[in-house]
């Protein structure tokens, strides 16, 4: 075969493959990895802000603007990974994930708009405020996962 | 003892204890879990991208634009997942990560210089330029593969 037309032809092949993959038929599991991912990388920017929101971690605002920062673009790409086809895979995420979706978006849109505010304080807000902030995005996590998480 | 030189010596300490908490003593197996969450997100968002640089997608400057935003958020999170500490931990990475440092750092600021770029080109950028850029930013993410990533 002509090498040349049939790398063309694993080009096109490859493409539609990655097409499909895309936008519309990506995996479960692959989905369910992206949004535990997510979750894992939301773990490792929120952890030394939550210690500084309950002082067992020294405050250090330049940490807390970076953090933040992270959070901003992590907090908004877990959510489409709770596809409905995604239902049955195995995961910690409880069945009110696809029974309850309105609360599910709700508390979604309520920990995005916590951290957005978290950014705008941490951009040499006084230390007090910037606290409280952390308090108040630290919540947000704990009262999503208490309703859509299995207890770890 | 003086209380202010007192205070000082304490918040060394604890900011001392702090970095070796935050930076160095964290589970190497948990660096390496949240190193390749960092890649799983950027594999997400880069996939539809690699697409439309190799013309396999259809070009979409919204996608783009919002991709190449978390890309910048992300291409900065996985570098601090490859501590020494990780060096034995089952992984994808080769040995060069831990033997040619100063290379693979270079590799890391090469990707957040083309990502940035991406970003900057992307904010209505021409559709040839954003693609050039694509092809750019893609050709760092093999590079870096090539030499410190197990064939996939």
């Amino acid at each position: 075969m002509n090498k040349r037309i049939f790398s063309i032809g694993l080009a096109l092949m490859l493409g539609a493959a990655y097409s499909l993959t895309a936008f519309s038929q990506v995996k479960p599991e692959t989905l369910v990895k992206q949004r535990q991912a997510a979750m894992i990388l939301q773990g490792k920017y929120w952890g030394p802000l939550g210690g500084m929101a309950q002082g067992k971690v020294p405050y250090d605002a330049t940490v807390v603007a970076r953090n933040a920062g992270f959070l901003e673009a992590l907090s908004k790409m877990p959510w489409d990974g709770f596809a409905p086809s995604t239902k049955d895979v195995k995961s910690a995420a409880l069945p009110a994930v696809f029974t309850d979706t309105a609360k599910f978006k709700e508390a979604q849109d309520r920990l995005q708009s916590e951290v957005s505010k978290l950014v705008a304080v941490s951009k040499g807000g006084a230390e007090a405020a910037v606290k409280a902030q952390l308090v108040a995005t630290g919540k947000t996590c704990g009262g999503c996962h208490e309703t859509f998480r299995e207890k770890q």
